[in-house]
């Protein structure tokens, strides 16, 4: 078992072991006075571990509910959160209750909001169960949802009071989402740790995923003890996320996961700090390189102008500049503010202009 | 003019001035480095100071923009929200700009709950026209909306950067909204203030209207900064409401007003305290003059047992049991916590039991 201890504004644990889930409920009993559990999770994913969670629970003397909504990302929306307050309301959930969100990141993003805002905020654990929420999404308290202009820009900063990760869930994900995380995974090298990425060089990270795992998630609880509500550092955890968010868009948060829109991010970004003489060259090379060995994609076809102009609602923008990240090397990262209209010339090769 | 600092952990001042609104943008203007300014009003309020709350905005520099809704409480509703959410991110809001909320406790709570969760967050500014919204809901940070299930079961606290409250915008109440507010001004007497309370007896509260408010608003201060999240001292703000959030549901939100609720809801709660042998005898009796001489009605017709059912969904609830405030004598009060199935005996009158 290993364990990681989170001091933010409300300090929690992140506890990493196989076989944790069915035993859940000795785990959070020590955290709550709650009389009622609510199990929040997808069609997906219930049916996999939703009874053994729900047994545990039980049998820690909990009055367990739950509420499933159709698995994919085009059910993280307001109307969704709707029906998680009503679940809550209608079952008499009061401010001591909790709620344990079961699932992938559109489940912890949208069970954590709806505990975020139900009575003001209650309590709630996260249990991901997919390789992205693991090492990414279930730490650091950032719970949203999607509207017609964009993902997650509803939402609050509201941390969990628990995170189990049981990477045994693993097993049962398909090649293409553990390739999704193995995006998340290849960025917490690039910004912040070159010996997780030469490990993940040399290595298959499939066979040590315990390890990649700690090692991610410790980076991330860093990153987020020191900046909870994103005013500065916490902004580095976006590298290749602001050309993501904008290729997932164009199209239409279907075709591409999230991991494979962040490592063609990454890759694109890097090419252009590299020609604007920001970052040494051959980086962007060795990150598709890294990214190619984890079957995730380098390159999209959407036009740069395209992609430029669905950049602009996102959130590192503040009035008419936009927080880029990029790399001063393989493992050093650093924010680099530029005007919102420069943001073609900076990004399109060069030799395309 | 007169000034309170409120030193929440995001600290902000409360401004107490006539003429203010005229001047609003120059107060704001050192708080914040928005470009956008969205203005969040309703259909009463917006027609009597929006445009110059424009004007004073646009003169100091911001582009500004407006959401008005429809007046009423029935809006006050999750469609509402993200009718805002939409004008937000249809004009660019990005997290460095800023909302106005110009209005009552309706418009106050929903803009607050709209900038707490867009964007995970913005600056908002209050602007309280209502006695109800200036003495009480504007300081805080209490933001929310209802739900079918009952009032404000969805929200967060969200402090607001800058209070700014300008008596003169009383002057447009109806009579009917100045007692609106008197409901929350005699309940600042009675848990926290008895010179507060001597004096709502001795004089015309109309006529020292500023001073009152001042009074309350520095009650509402010192109890919100020790206690942010409502974890203890916070809910002795809620005397009389267990009773008066019952009373109005059963009412449809409709024929009683917050105010005229919580007139009722602390007599009753007295006159049970009373007989409870946990408050001095002829306290409530007080409570009902002074309720009576600001035109406020101190009894309702619903059956004691439908208004108890009632409170079940209460957010000071706790697994099986609710704190009620009581008082120990006029400007001390306590919570005495019950458990629910003995509310009804603690409540009904013994003589009709």
């Amino acid at each position: 078992m290993k364990k990681l201890h989170v001091a933010t504004g409300n300090p929690y644990d992140i506890i990493i072991d196989r076989n944790l889930l069915n035993s859940c409920g000795t785990y959070i009993k020590p955290l709550t006075k709650a009389n009622r559990v609510m199990v929040i999770s997808d069609s997906n994913v219930f049916p996999l571990y939703g009874e053994s969670i729900k047994k545990s629970l039980e049998n820690t003397g909990y009055q367990v509910f739950t509420y499933t909504f159709k698995a994919g990302e085009e059910q993280k929306r307001l109307s969704t959160i709707n029906e998680m307050y009503n679940a809550l309301a209608d079952n008499g959930f009061t401010r001591k209750d909790l709620i344990v969100a079961l699932g992938g990141g559109v489940t912890g993003d949208m069970a954590g909001f709806a505990a975020a805002t139900y009575l003001r905020g209650i309590d709630f654990v996260q249990i991901p169960t997919s390789l992205l929420a693991q090492v990414d999404s279930s730490v650091g308290g950032k719970t949203g949802v999607d509207i017609p202009q964009g993902k997650n820009l509803v939402g609050a900063f509201w941390q969990p009071i628990l995170v189990l990760i049981d990477p045994n869930t693993l097993s049962t994900l398909s090649d293409k989402l553990f390739a999704d995380g193995m995006g998340e995974v290849i960025k917490y090298g690039c910004i912040k740790s070159r010996e997780l990425f030469e490990k993940l060089e040399r290595l298959n990270a499939n066979s040590i995923i315990d390890d990649i795992i700690y090692d991610c998630v410790s980076i991330k609880r860093d990153v987020v003890q020191n900046d909870e509500r994103e005013k500065g550092q916490r902004m580095l955890l976006n590298f290749g996320h602001t050309l993501a968010h904008a290729m997932e868009k164009e199209h239409n948060y279907s075709t591409l996961t999230h991991g494979e829109a962040v490592a063609i991010g990454m890759v694109m970004m890097t090419l252009a700090s590299e020609q604007n003489n920001l970052t040494p060259t051959g980086t962007a090379n060795r990150i598709a390189r890294l990214c190619e060995k984890y079957s995730l994609p380098t390159a999209d076809t959407t036009p740069i102008q395209k992609i430029v102009r669905s950049t602009s609602g996102d959130k590192k923008s503040a009035g008419n500049a936009i927080s880029l990240i990029i790399l001063k090397d393989i493992g050093c990262s650093q924010t680099y503010k530029i005007d919102k209209k420069d943001l073609l010339q900076f990004i399109a090769p060069k030799d395309k202009m």
